[in-house]
């Protein structure tokens, strides 16, 4: 019989936000058992990135990481973000430890080659896009995560990763959430809690009560065929099926200020 | 008998001087055995500091830390510094993980009160300073930095403490080195070696090759009453002094380029 654990992926917006993050940590450290939390941190890059004065330049809403700008994701994720959070984590009495992919080599990856992409200002005209120094997981180490929650340590993952041969790579955090979670799939019975600004997927988006409470894989194909799930909805719902098909066991998309696995939408 | 461990200190200078700091780490991947790396990075937070427009606060050397200060020294030191140096170092094959003091909760401190100082401004009335957000360490945990140590893991050590309460403090890189260097001794033979500009403890402050060899408590009387060793190295030897007294096996004082254990001024 293996142990319950939960990995919960908090976004950038509820970072930035006191009241939200406050009680998203006060939720967080209520959890019982294992645990494992997965920060973004996405605006207050941008925000630091103006003050001094480097661009944010984006692609399809994709941020292009230049050297610049990735010293400003490893500042802020890596440093600002994360530090802030492990030290309110250990003052809530959760042995909370701040990790990069880099950090015990728990995530390697390989930098993203230039991709051919349309967006709305060439439609039809695929353009060479180059991502710069972003980072695609080859592999996240379950084992030496296991062995780091096995002696009571809950680890704080930031949205950055490393090549193996010296370079921090900025990395999506809804992929570090899933990654970790496949990977710690065979140690552990793992719910993977992706908090977002709405109360689950719904039925009507104009709605907010409209949750559906479960989507399966059948399911999705046929809320997909009839348009009610469509959008930038359909790759989060592919990423959390896939996290299934990799032994997750399941997949909550939820508030970030109901994290306690009882609300939201349910992918199994 | 006791595992030997090496912990070296590196400061700000040669962290930002990449010729410096690659031979750096090229020396300290090939340091055998179980080792840490603990650093400083003070300038690199003056310039980010600058560039966003903070003014960097110094009060007799040392940096008065405000609440927009300590957001770039967390930053600076906790990401920017911290994550590429483990980045480094897991590319030479070297397991680093980068801690503060919050992560584990390995390095717990107090915010140091206002302190009454005579500066060159006012060398007869004591004026009353506030550091701000600096902390002055309450303990540092060696069991469970041991616990790390004996799973592979190098730990590289930013000068960033916590409180416990969920507030990140700014912590000298040296009392971070020598602090670490006291908790672990009761588990290793501790060698602690901080790297600095000079060849070691100079006889004449003109002649780089008057190291002297060996300092023994005896010594320092002797060299601190004739005035051989005067200025900002009086508290250093005072401090390696307090390590060998809790246990460490010696010091070493040498430069940042040659921290084979083999050069340098041996405290012990």
């Amino acid at each position: 019989m293996k142990e319950k654990l939960t990995i919960v992926k908090v976004g950038g917006a509820v970072v930035e936000d006191e009241a939200q993050l406050s009680q998203l940590l006060k939720d967080f450290s209520a959890i019982e058992g294992r645990k494992v939390l997965v920060h973004g941190g996405g605006r207050k890059a941008t925000k630091v990135a103006e003050a001094l004065g480097i661009e944010s330049k984006m692609v399809n809403g994709r941020r292009i990481t230049d050297a610049d700008m990735l010293n400003v994701v490893t500042m802020v994720y890596g440093g600002l973000v994360n530090k802030n959070l492990v030290a309110r984590l250990q003052a809530n009495g959760v042995n909370a430890l701040g990790l990069t992919g880099a950090d015990m080599d728990v995530i390697r990856s390989h930098k993203r080659p230039p991709v051919s992409l349309t967006s709305h200002l060439s439609p039809l005209t695929p353009e060479t896009v180059d991502f710069g120094f972003v980072g695609d997981v080859d592999r996240a180490d379950g084992q030496m995560l296991s062995r780091l929650i096995e002696e009571g340590v809950t680890p704080v993952m930031a949205p950055l990763t490393h090549d193996g041969q010296g370079n921090i790579l900025n990395t999506n955090a809804d992929t570090i959430a899933s990654e970790t979670a496949k990977a710690l799939a065979p140690y552990y019975h793992v719910t993977l809690i992706f908090s977002f600004e709405k109360k689950g997927v719904l039925r009507d988006p104009n709605d907010d009560d409209s949750v559906i409470p479960t989507i399966t894989r059948e399911d999705f194909v046929k809320y997909k065929a009839d348009g009610t799930i469509s959008g930038g909805m359909l790759p989060k719902i592919e990423n959390a099926l896939a996290a299934i098909d990799a032994g997750v066991s399941r997949v909550i998309i939820t508030l970030a200020t109901a994290i306690d696995g009882l609300h939201g939408t349910i992918i199994k």
